[in-house]
């Protein structure tokens, strides 16, 4: 990723040209927030979307995928304080009618609107109140709307997550913001994960789909382990066009510029999710290198990225290496306790698979007092080598685990 | 199982004739608690053992595993406080050492006595101590004993784990007696499990082994979700022929009334593990059925058992029945959201994926109310059930959980 030609700018989706949004109280919340968000691409859109692998699905995600299918949109409904997740044939009614109505409001085809939902499973949409909001929702949409929609989709979140990144595209300049809504800390999977991305580049037809994978492989996908495991999990991108740049076609130098900056705006939004998680003080990198492959890197770090022991231990600034030998030891990626190298930044603990010789735990126990710091575990094996990100357990959960170095 | 013909009785290992145990204050502990273990059989005995998958295996796993090769063993000895793992050569020769010492003492060779350890990963055992305490351990060897060997293995555990049975073996009565330590309940695998069982039945060669392969696959394989997943898990059987009843050969009538002495013995060990989870005050049963397969069937129920926020529902009383949705809809087992069915014991909640019409919530908050209960899952999809068992989540953790339902 070439940061320099990376610009950050303030705000999120609605920093893009020609997207407008707006967030407001539905009545969804018992908690009389807001609840009901709108997103809107004043002009035609390329379309891509990642949906929840779960089993179990969200109507709104059975209807997202559907029309998202032709590969455009022009809007973006999303509710939050009831999924609509295990609400039968009703439940895909409600969410079709959502697009419906939407898409009447705002004189576009139903099928060009896009619907996600996070919140209580098992509940139908309050619909009388979402039919009642949904044209006070689209009076409020306005270019300096998308910090109200950013908040319209939190539920667990301490506050909202925006991001926006303008980066150079075939000597044009191109912007791409988006907003997000997160994860709670004990069971990241399970909470629902939403992030809407817009742009006004111009993205040839199926170019856009393999970006957007690619970028959330690479930022959503490592930090929250067995990710995309909810049953509403969504991540949209648009990108309406509004740049006239060159169309960019997958392959393209363009579009390997364009992909760059979709990372970084989603790995941005990504490592707000993980520093948001439930009492959460710490973002701690877990490298592994050395790895006999990438995969067995990939499996390493996320055994020890989503051990409640390792968190427990990174909360307590408790230099408990024995806790990270055990998660490898566990994972599907191949060990040989006798190789295994461990470093806190450029701070070395484990050598061979045992503590190092002289070994200087005063400093290891500075480096994780830091807010950020990396865990680098070389499995000693061969070229494989991955990261992901993850934050320390609250003092809450440590309690039952602190006590006793296992 | 035949249960008519179990005999349950009070006491555990020592219950068995010819069985010894003693455990004493070694000093490893800080605490200043028993934490050094013994168990003789005055005669030669079969045995056989299973031991933790994790990668990364404590010394005294890899000199056990070497030691019970022969199918031959005569005395364990465990040591809570100190694991003796990630300690690399050092580790392996103080293991080794101290099943010398035990057979010196014992006088019985050396590969006769098997060695366990539970505890602090990464510090070396401190030798000095144990050589001074084995011969006072060795003294301590009594038919009364198996209470303070059941004390010294355990760390987190409340309280020492016993069962013993009498069976009817061909007509003569067979003893089978165990103790076992536990697991701590917020990440139950990375807690170490360590299970001696013993026994006066006489075993033909090579009958032992599976025995006991199929009962912890049955009892301790069936609480611990990803089970035998410390470095340091154990489990041994000793049978020392007392009884003198005719050797049981693999297939044989006798040998299976023996499985089903040696099943319910470590069945009750480990449902006791379950409910001394730190803080849990339920034992709870998952069943599920109807899956297309067992392997489905299992990997459904794990994935619900080990769901942190079912379990906080559990402790909450709160039919959350959306939580469970999400569990099986992540695991690997095949999901119909439109075909599963739930019941809290007799009484249903769920049918086609959605909330039962007329579902009595009152009756499901007073089943969840009791100490133990049973939470039957029909996938509606074919043939495939297992069981496993859950306990709920404390307070503290609770704490972070409840207050959203997700």
């Amino acid at each position: 990723m070439a940061s320099a030609e990376l610009q950050w700018l303030d705000g999120g989706i609605t920093a893009v040209p020609g997207i407008l949004a707006g967030g407001i109280v539905a009545g969804i919340k018992p908690s009389g927030k807001k609840d009901l968000a709108l997103i809107y691409s004043s002009t035609p859109a390329r379309a891509a979307a990642v949906f929840t692998s779960n089993q179990v699905k969200g109507a709104p995600v059975l209807v997202s995928s559907e029309h998202v299918r032709g590969g455009q949109a022009q809007a973006i409904v999303a509710s939050s304080g009831c999924s609509n997740v295990c609400t039968g044939e009703q439940g895909v009614a409600d969410a079709r009618e959502m697009t419906r109505i939407v898409g009447d409001l705002l004189r576009i085809p139903a099928n060009h609107v896009l619907v996600a939902a996070t919140g209580v499973i098992g509940v139908p949409l309050p619909m009388n109140r979402i039919r009642a909001a949904l044209p006070k929702l689209a009076q409020s949409l306005s270019p300096q709307g998308g910090r109200a929609a950013a908040e319209a989709i939190m539920t667990t979140d301490t506050h909202p997550k925006e991001a926006a990144v303008r980066i150079e595209v075939g000597g044009r300049p191109v912007t791409i913001g988006g907003i997000a809504k997160g994860v709670a800390m004990l069971e990241p999977h399970l909470a629902t994960m939403l992030c809407f991305v817009a742009s006004d580049a111009t993205i040839a037809r199926g170019a856009l789909a393999p970006v957007l994978k690619r970028a959330v492989d690479r930022s959503f996908n490592r930090v929250t382990v067995d990710s995309d495991q909810s049953t509403s999990d969504t991540v949209v991108i648009i990108a309406n066009g509004l740049a006239e740049n060159t169309p960019l076609e997958t392959g393209s130098r363009g579009i390997r510029q364009f992909a760059a900056g979709v990372e970084a705006v989603t790995t941005k939004l990504a490592r707000m999710l993980v520093k948001d998680g439930e009492g959460a003080t710490k973002l701690v990198a877990v490298a592994v290198r050395g790895a006999a492959n990438g995969k067995d890197a990939l499996h390493a770090a996320r055994a020890v990225a989503n051990s409640p022991l390792v968190k427990a231990a990174i909360n307590g600034q408790d230099p408990n290496w024995g806790r990270i030998m055990v998660a490898i030891g566990k994972s599907q990626a191949k060990v040989d306790q006798a190789k295994v190298a461990i470093a806190f930044d450029d701070e070395p603990l484990v050598t061979r698979g045992m503590q190092k010789e002289g070994v200087r735990l005063e400093r290891i126990r500075e480096i994780m007092g830091l807010p950020e710091y990396q865990i680098t575990i070389d499995l000693g094996l061969g070229r494989g080598e991955d990261r992901v990100w993850t934050c320390d357990l609250s003092e809450e959960y440590v309690r039952l685990n602190s006590k006793y170095t296992t």
